[in-house]
């Protein structure tokens, strides 16, 4: 038996960026997974598909080479090589990781951790003692009753993810992050997608303006889309599936991804005397469970289930358990991107959120990027829509544009700073990118909008 | 003879957006160029050079697809389509200026305009008058004594932007922006390319560490650079150029292209008394010369050569006639980007400037991308650097990263809004992005970095 200051359950984003700055604080650290370093984030998460989305977006790259006088010819796609070029890029990151927590005098313990009291967390047969418990265990894909996956033919994303093949054809069940982000891979490598969602629009936890261009850009390229569609059943055909529907269509595909959500990872939490709520840890804003001395955070906790939100839980509770009295992490500033091709970005509050709870306070201004520069030279389309209370700061920032992922900063920044449009506008943009047209919003806003609606 | 509040000289970036800003403010505005609405930036410049850099940058995916299993051969490059797509881009966004600008009212006059008085303009027959004249002519590329430019092997940037071949080799005369962006383009479009820049370092206006970053990112890419090297003589070959240098050796290659930066175009401004001094005009801050009531903007105006200015001081000049009182553009505050690959964004005070006005109170920090999950997958490296000044504001944000010209806007709000690195430290970046770097840097800064240096 040791006695620490902290334990840590699960070493994903939020448990093991915890374990940093816990250690830096001058506090024993104990991290115990039953998996690797780096969890869902880095195994199975945003970085193996942005690994495979990168290859997707070079064999789109290569489709439209001759159009820009580049002469190529994709001569086919080879899975087993694009897994090798996920698996390194995890590798590498993987040592990084490693080495990193090793060099912290964090102890890493690799097992099947159980929460077993305020203090205690039993590893096989160790049991770690601590003043304070962080339960970092992160989610998995949520099931849906009545759809097994087996592996094959109906998958769950982390499936799809290292699927030695290319499918012929997909349908994609949940047009949320995951389900737009595999539509968008497997339809560049080739494959039929079918993206069916229950309700009304695709990713619709963004900007109703967002879901339709991304609605709009996913349609020209070529992926079939079916909001608003409820799936009744599932069944295996010879080489596939079959789907049906509400109404009694059906459809069928070589592959069916089940991406209806994720669900936190809490076994065992209830029977320790944990609240749970719906499926997740109940918390305070300084994301306390129920027991004293004991957190959850990242996808544990209700709201979006983001690494970089993990991570930033992780941090703001080993400055908590250290006496630092940080700032909470506000879900509402926590940007959110979307690897598609075209990617969306967006932080703060979408426009109908905000009017709910300003109304007639909101106004808008959205700049079409077909009319930008840089973006008809990367053949991209798309909007930036910012946000804002009248005479007072922007609310949110929305943007559907190819890299819009690396956009996205200076939308945090103005949403989180608070800025009103009219303290921005006389700022400079560089000449010919993308986020001028954040520019123009901003101006706009601020009633100098120099191109017109 | 007509009589207008304003007479605007050069339709380039600066031109018109004082045009347009102008006429929105209610003045009446006459527009003179004698070429085609849009200037540098449109048809030489800024958008033509970034069509040619992104068709490279798709040759550069093409060669790169098989190592991310996407079978792909590049058969060849295509110039006449590569300019048949820069010329589409061109006419597309100058249809869509042309349009804006004779949707306000500016009547736009096609002719060689000559400055020949404070209220006066001539455009062959025609001579306008109006309370306010100002200066909009732009640049050229400036032109070495003793070296000829042919057009064929000798080339401007302009005929280097309209060359129908790739070389089989180039020289490229400085190493500043233009020059580097050639000679990536060059380079990704399989030529043997050589850099020669007088000074000890590419892109000197950058930061130090800026410069060394590209410099090794272009070697990698097998670039030859020859710093602090100095040419003496020119001479054509059969089939190509030779170049002498300081110390008597030479080199030949295909072609040679003089980029040793832009020299305004101020042809009879002295003779009509406009004061100039080493080759452009005197301004004070608010953009005045020395006569009443005319001004001068863009590239006229000692400092940084970019379009963004240019429509900066276009936009502030009008609204100084109109009474607006518009806060002078802080050629400081200017982003910056070079479109070489990998890219360079940058705005603020590199170290070197920042420690000359601040001396110890100065502190840095710099973040390698080689850890960065999104650059990893890429496949692309760079780095981050933010310097501020002790305890107070970031004064200036240096990256070299693929697609850093979208992460510059963050950078450019931290420094214009002066805010010091612990205000925003603990704002949550979106992973996996590259401007997570931009994040972690300034956490160092303010005394919280979690990743190792």
């Amino acid at each position: 038996m040791s006695k620490v200051d902290l334990v840590i359950l699960g070493a994903g984003s939020a448990g093991y960026a915890c374990a940093l700055r816990a250690s830096q604080l001058g506090l024993s650290v104990v991290l115990v997974d039953r998996d690797k370093l780096g969890g869902t984030c880095l195994h199975r998460g945003c970085i193996p598909t942005k690994a495979l989305l990168h290859a997707a977006e070079v064999a789109d790259h290569v489709r439209e080479a001759p159009a820009l006088g580049i002469g190529a010819e994709l001569t086919g796609i080879d899975m087993d090589k694009i897994h090798r070029y996920r698996t390194g890029v995890i590798d590498r990151l993987h040592r990084g990781l490693t080495g990193l927590v090793g060099s912290r005098g964090i102890e890493v313990v690799a097992g099947e951790g159980q929460f077993v009291g305020p203090n205690t967390v039993q590893v096989g047969e160790r049991t770690i003692e601590a003043d304070a418990v962080v339960l970092a265990t992160g989610a998995r894909p949520r099931r849906i009753q009545g759809i097994e996956t087996d592996g094959t033919h109906i998958l769950t994303s982390d499936d799809a993810l290292t699927l030695g093949r290319v499918p012929s054809s997909a349908i994609v069940l949940g047009g949320g992050v995951i389900g737009c982000e595999f539509a968008s891979l497997w339809r560049s490598l080739g494959a039929a997608v079918t993206v069916v969602e229950g309700l009304p629009r695709l990713v619709a936890s963004e900007d109703e303006d967002i879901s339709r261009q991304l609605d709009r850009a996913l349609k020209r390229r070529g992926i079939k889309i079916q909001t608003g569609q409820k799936v009744t059943g599932v069944e295996r055909t010879t080489d596939g599936v079959r789907v049906a529907f509400e109404g009694d269509s059906t459809a069928e595909a070589e592959v069916l991804l089940v991406a209806v959500g994720r669900e936190a990872v809490i076994d065992g939490f209830e029977e320790a005397g944990i609240a749970v709520d719906r499926g997740v840890v109940v918390t305070d804003e300084r994301l306390r469970t129920n027991l004293t001395n004991v957190y959850a955070v990242g996808d544990l906790v209700a709201g979006p289930q983001l690494a970089h939100r993990g991570y930033a839980h992780g941090i703001f509770v080993a400055e908590e358990i250290a006496g630092l009295a940080p700032r909470p992490v506000n879900d509402e500033l926590v940007p959110k991107v979307t690897f598609t091709q075209p990617e969306i970005a967006s932080v703060g509050l979408t426009e109908a959120v905000a009017r709910e709870r300003y109304g007639d306070q909101i106004t808008c201004a959205t700049q079409d990027l077909a009319g930008n520069g840089r973006s008809l030279i990367l053949g991209s389309g798309g909007m930036v829509k910012v946000v804002r209370r009248h005479e007072h700061e922007v609310l949110g920032v929305h943007i559907v544009a190819a890299r819009a992922g690396e956009m996205i900063g200076e939308g945090q920044l103005l949403t989180s700073l608070g800025i009103a449009p009219e303290a921005v506008a006389p700022f400079v943009h560089a000449h010919p990118t993308q986020h001028e047209a954040l520019g123009e919003a901003l101006q706009a806003l601020a009633g100098k909008a120099l191109h017109g609606h």
